[in-house]
């Protein structure tokens, strides 16, 4: 567990709690980090359990916290609320002009082809080494759900369905259900791990579900007006995949939304309320 | 009345309504400008009252409609939000090096001297151009409430006191309440209005509000962890002259709160009951 250089950037009170910005030196990604952490008025007074939220691609640990009004629900649900960066970020990091590879969209996996691999490796900083951080330094349990937005749904998604026993609900926004299948992903995916598309199988949700060991409680909102829903998106093959294996899904295509954040305030509330109920369990 | 150019450059559906963003030509500051529209759900039925909200020093109108997470509570009761940039706008605008002069930096009072008289008329963009265009181009009605934070905060008070008749209800976050004894409205009323205080009463809450002709509903929250309190916000000044007037004023302290938007988010929702109370009597 890497504590070092552990350093409060902000802190701001916010629905009778606090939300804060935390830099650390993470061991596993071999940089600095900052994440975002919201504690509720009830983590004065105990232990509560954490979701985590993946961002998407080009943003940082402060889309987040300062446009999904989530602090609300996590204040009337006592959950935290933990935000990391979507990469590993740093002028020794390994970059690409494209806002879609590189810093700022790690896409959740262990790089395992250079330039990549020696920082690349968010899978397992949002497993564990972030956790471990959050479990020893703030009033948090080991209970966790997980979810997140377009990138970062499809990082919630593959991180829930890779991790079994580690997270109790998963959720996500407009996530990239399907990156084998698609741009975003394909480029990435490339990148990050080979021409070889076999090694793609296990950073993709429609190939793990088939696997998958637990069943959990699974909700995915989608705008019916997202730009990216027919090029980069396709719901319907997480759908289909689920169907194929038994996984109860609750899909919901939501009429005229967007893949911004006014669509994920809209309805973050219901996320909060899905995980917090799997949460307390 | 001003309806030249008038544009939309964003919609998102948002809680079951519309985040818009126009522009305009507007005739009275002589530029283009923006301003953000939130139509609640039940403005597909039926016209609606509108509280406009005056956002703080560097903003634009995303700043409001990004962060403060209003949407809610608008749509919750059947009000429109409306946003204006914070002062005229574009390369032929004088401008200033400070961040709290110049472009972003509007004060909300009419210029009387060079190089801004020509275009910085922040109050009669917001008091006149802007609700006509409003009530003319959105499903609004001309009952009409105001807010807004920091710098936005001393231009809804002051709007509200020197248009009586024009709002029904008023509140602030963070006001600026006596520019003329703080450095920030001390640097914008010289440079504005001139060295002349006696020019600058009629831009000053505590100054107006002696001679208030109304008693609006009046709901001011003020962070007592704000980095501003006490060099440049000083609420008591405004509760004092409110006592003096016999005006009543709701001054709320909230303990450990900074300036942030964070801040906003936390009690924006009281904010907007405060005023859909007084814009549905």
């Amino acid at each position: 567990m890497s504590l070092e250089r552990l350093e409060r950037l902000e802190r701001h009170a916010c629905f009778g709690g606090s939300q804060e910005v935390w830099s650390h030196r993470s061991a596993v990604l071999g940089c600095s980090m900052r994440f975002g952490v919201y504690l509720p008025p009830q983590a004065q007074a105990r232990r509560l359990p954490v979701l985590y939220w993946l961002s998407g691609l080009t943003c940082s640990e402060q889309n987040f916290i300062t446009k999904a009004g989530a602090q609300r629900y996590a204040a009337e649900h006592g959950v935290i609320l933990v935000a990391p960066d979507t990469s590993p970020r740093g002028d020794d990091v390994a970059n690409d002009d494209g806002y879609d590879l590189g810093q700022g969209a790690g896409f959740y996996v262990n790089a395992t082809r250079e330039p990549w691999a020696r920082h690349y490796r968010m899978h397992d900083y949002v497993v564990d080494e972030l956790p471990a951080l959050v479990e020893a330094r703030f009033p948090a349990t080991d209970v966790r759900g997980i979810s997140g937005h377009s990138m970062g749904g499809h990082g919630a998604l593959v991180i829930a369905l890779r991790n079994p026993g580690r997270y109790r609900s998963v959720s996500a926004f407009s996530p990239i259900v399907a990156p084998s299948q698609v741009p975003w992903g394909e480029k990435a995916l490339t990148a990050y791990l080979g021409n070889e598309r076999s090694a793609w199988k296990g950073w993709d949700a429609t190939e793990l579900i088939a696997g998958a060991q637990e069943r959990l409680p699974l909700l995915v909102d989608q705008g019916d007006a997202d730009e990216f829903l027919d090029s980069q998106l396709k719901p319907q093959l997480l759908q289909a995949a689920c169907a194929a294996a038994g996984y109860p899904i609750e899909l919901r295509m939501q009429p005229g939304y967007d893949h911004s954040y006014y669509f994920i305030a809209s309805f973050i509330g219901e996320h909060v309320a899905h995980h917090a109920r799997a949460l307390r369990a």
